[in-house]
């Protein structure tokens, strides 16, 4: 049998320690091809580039993986992994990460990890998300090695039902405290901003984004109370945004237009 | 009673014809501040600024109208109009758009217009993204104008329970064939890409991203329907992006621990 190929991207760049950490796994799993970001790209959520040429250069950064760094978003770079690199072959699983920080909660949506891991997930691909919850360039990967790769393992030998896309984020523990696998959802937690105000030299004001994580959300269902615990979150995740919990209580909208004359 | 404050933002650029057809309407609905990118940002989806300091700039482009420009991102937009132009007020309303092309199904998580919306919606502002069905710069948003602030009206008078975000697009149609508003959820349409190849004068490849919108998802209770039919979608929309339905068939990830050591 022939070895499962695995796409792998990022959003902190093909340089960053998190994505050697990944393709070192998946190697060990099957045949990689990496395609991931020359720059670091996160909070791009799943933007794409639209009114701009993308580059995509063959590069030797991990010792005998096909590499390619591309110019573009995270989302650009597994479109063009898909139709440009390995057009005519099927991918059968697309890892992103691991994030350098936590990717759990609201972060979803603002990350380019997860957005990645998303685009392939629309294209029918097995994808899962890797954070672990240490923004720093020099995390330790070490302690959740063996655990991503049960999770890689896990996808490459199940089918995914009612979905393709797994949110994985993982404490900052050593080995010995990691409690296992749990499976959670999404905490309705959201960022707080703060601005901080400075001023260029003729005077104009500019402003740096910064932000407070607030989660009131304290469930133990959650991906949040999971991480707070020790366990590794497991979010399965999806593309549709649809609010149908929402849908009885705007019935009477349809009905508006005969209330008020256009 | 005091005029509720309407925030107005886009993705399409603060001199879009479509933003001004929305701050128009806006005006007759209420007090109105514009906080709107200075370039077009469409396909930004949820980016946000971190590594770049943002700019932003009063200006003229609607009389008597407060105005702001932004360098960033759609979300950088609502984020810097909440916590630095109206920082202690209370934002009765926000409106994005109307988005020069649709954002129906998938177009959502690729969209500045929605996910601006949505950055709004998080902060428990009600949020409404607009887009007209017509990619043209000249597109003629006059008869959707009436049903645009029909729903603006709506949001202002009732309360939105369960969720604070509504995605309506409009087709495009004469007045007289527009046939109302529709509830929908969002049909499970994707892109299929196609990238265009070509060489810069050095000789090395660039790509420009290009695709085809394709729906599989013929249901009739989906945007797509409404939009092919004549009717306007109305899609309340929501940011926890947990596939609930993909829960049970995962459980034996949990237990996966077990059949394996680590």
């Amino acid at each position: 049998m022939s070895k499962p190929l695995i796409l792998v991207t990022n959003d902190d760049g093909i340089v960053a320690p998190g994505i050697r950490a990944l393709v070192e796994i998946a190697a060990q799993l099957g045949e990689v091809v990496v395609v991931a970001p020359d720059s670091p790209q996160s909070g791009k959520g799943h933007a794409i580039t639209i009114h701009d040429p993308l580059r995509l250069k063959k590069v030797k950064v991990f010792p005998g993986i096909e590499a390619w760094e591309c110019s573009g978003t995270p989302v650009d770079c597994v479109k063009l992994a898909k139709h440009v690199v390995l057009k005519e072959r099927t991918i059968d699983l697309c890892v992103s990460g691991i994030n350098h920080g936590s990717n759990a909660s609201i972060n979803i949506i603002y990350s380019g990890t997860l957005s990645a891991a998303m685009e392939a997930s629309l294209e029918n691909i097995k994808s899962i998300g890797f954070s672990l919850d240490d923004f720093s360039f020099e995390a330790d990967f070490g302690p959740c090695k063996p655990w991503v790769r049960k999770v890689m393992q896990y996808a490459l030998e199940h089918p995914f039902q009612s979905g393709n896309l797994l949110n994985v984020n993982i404490p900052k523990l050593p080995s010995g405290q990691l409690r296992g696998l749990r499976l959670c959802r999404q905490a309705d937690a959201r960022w707080v901003e703060k601005f901080l105000e400075a001023f260029d030299p003729s005077g104009q004001p500019y402003y740096w984004l910064t932000g407070e994580f607030v989660n009131e959300d304290h469930s133990e269902d959650t991906d949040v109370w999971a991480l707070q615990n020790g366990y590794i979150s497991v979010v399965p995740s999806m593309h549709d945004l649809t609010n149908y919990k929402a849908m009885d209580s705007l019935r009477i909208l349809e009905a508006y237009e005969s209330l008020q004359k256009v």
